[in-house]
């Protein structure tokens, strides 16, 4: 690989992160056009559902610049006829010299796409930097490919003693400004947002997507309230005309992602309470947790995350860091799961 | 200030922090001798009680060239004879032509070196990046000199959810070895370690410094338990002759700092539990926090900190994080308290 093709690489990545949320149930990809001389040509991003895959909004942009050119991509270029045309037969005709992909197609409908480029004398390089494309934008789907469920994201803000709320119940505000408007902006990547129902009943909350000027976001994720008991008023403010709202009846976070899942849902985030959470914890059905630490101490109420059945620290799910992020006065912490190695931490240093 | 004498304060409150543990009751300083030409003649940093002061071992480090220098020190050097001469007549006879301060000399025992030294027709400069400086090393013994108590740092490792131990009480180990690795640096800072009487019976701690081998420090830290009611059993780690250890029966927490500051104790690290803690944040005798988080959860087990007293999120204890350091796997916060202002944050965004 090129340096210019490293640097549309990662381009192509930022571009699919910047419609993550608004492709579903289709993969949020990007893609960059190089011209022979190695510049940028075009860039494109997946549009919604029905609209333009990534390379073929690249190569328009691109025009006559695309022939002899690269194509940088984070997904191999499908082969298959469905709301759109073959990307691959896009980019044969369009004449580029050279095709670079991350990931390859998962699916035997859409597969084909490389040989399809091979046979009509394209240079194909598959696989280039796949890790950073699959633990970015094209997570929700990949997910939804190997595992049929969408997704979830689990989001909470914690004090440093882990308190959600005061003693009292109260927990506005936890966390400042800036972080909170973190989470409109995580909400608006997201296909659903999903509380439980004393969340729901508690805090009252709206669960759209608001701009920093507090407006309403044209596009908005599912709402869903898990509200097995009926315990939902009619006047809850998850209720009212801003956004779609699902009442789910699940038994369990398995049925609930199903449920979701056939609604075309590829990412899910997971806002609380602590009981939903410790659920999805104990299913194995968290894939990234975004932490919210503000430096305050509470010493009473209730705790982030509920009963995990945990009682040795053995047993203590585990997590990776893979970003922290001063946020205001607040903390965010990004963290994968640690699925469950057997290993344990050395024992023979003292205190 | 020129750029030679920035460079030089910045090293020596560098200086000062590399002696903090081990020159109390006095303060921990540092001082740089540059040369005429601004080049480094000589460093120093303050000796165990009874050795030489900061400047007078930069003075002899540099020796003759100190002439038509500049001493640079975090502290006024002094103008009395304690254990050992007045640093002020040390640098007028050392011939240099100016002298760089940070922090003004708060004890009328001591005062008086800056003007010694304009007496003697040395250029004075006094005040400068003073904040640092007594956030720094200084902070111990300033603290004693304003509030007659020594500085407490509070440690505290948990899980992602506040918790110190899970529900067994099994806690170790929460952190990796580089977070406990990090603990034994802190304490090596310190004058004395406290923990409660349940901490000492419950985990049994040793309570000393020790190197990355393991082996004991060559200094250790006064190791101190408070025990009011004599819980703590005569076999007990804490009290080997690893080092000195003090049993109190302090009734609270600021009769345990004067009790430890009568001692020559201008630094002290509480490490636990959770109701010793508490009692230190409800009389606001903390100045500074370290916790580690580790990222693990546990969803049950004793929380990182006891009763605050505080019912409601805007009583919250608040802290402003100055430093966020990945630390291995787990991440090091370093708080300093909010002093109550009053303020509250907006009410006026949804969530």
């Amino acid at each position: 690989m090129t340096d210019p093709e490293r640097r549309a690489m990662a381009r192509a990545r930022w571009l699919g992160a910047s419609v993550l949320g608004t492709t579903s149930p289709n993969p949020a990809v990007g893609a960059v056009v190089l011209a022979a001389d190695g510049t940028v040509a075009g860039e494109g991003a997946t549009q919604p559902p029905g609209g333009a895959h990534a390379e073929v909004w690249a190569l328009a942009a691109a025009g006559e610049r695309a022939r002899g050119g690269t194509a940088v991509v984070t997904l191999e270029p499908c082969a298959h006829t469905g709301r759109t045309g073959p990307c691959a037969d896009a980019l044969i005709a369009a004449g580029v010299a050279r095709v670079v992909v991350a990931v390859p197609e998962p699916t035997e409908l859409a597969a084909g796409g490389a040989d399809r480029l091979r046979a009509a004398g394209i240079d194909v390089e598959v696989g280039v930097e796949q890790d950073e494309a699959e633990l970015g934008a094209l997570g929700p789907w990949l997910t939804g490919v190997r595992e049929h469920r969408p997704q979830v994201v689990w989001k909470v803000a914690a004090t440093l003693d882990g308190r959600v709320a005061a003693a009292d119940g109260s927990s506005r505000w936890i966390t400042g400004e800036q972080a909170r408007a973190a989470v409109h902006r995580l909400r608006a990547t997201c296909d659903a947002v999903v509380v439980g129902s004393g969340t729901a009943v508690t805090d009252d909350p709206q669960l759209t997507v608001r701009d920093a000027d507090g407006r309403d976001a044209e596009r908005q994720p599912l709402r869903v309230v898990v509200d097995r008991r009926g315990r939902l008023p009619e006047g809850a403010r998850v209720l009212d005309d801003a956004a779609p709202t699902l009442v789910s009846r699940a038994a369990d976070p398995a049925e609930l992602l199903a449920e979701l899942y056939d609604r075309d849902v590829r990412r899910v985030l997971l806002e609380g309470g602590p009981t939903l959470a410790a659920a999805f914890l104990r299913a194995g059905l968290v894939d990234e947790a975004v932490v919210h630490l503000a430096p305050k101490l509470l010493g009473a109420g209730p705790a982030l995350v509920g009963d995990l059945g945990i009682s040795s620290i053995a047993d203590a799910l585990s997590f990776e860091t893979v970003e922290i992020l001063p946020m205001g006065g607040d903390v965010q912490l990004r963290l994968l799961p640690t699925r469950h190695t057997g290993a344990r931490q050395s024992v023979l240093e003292g205190s």
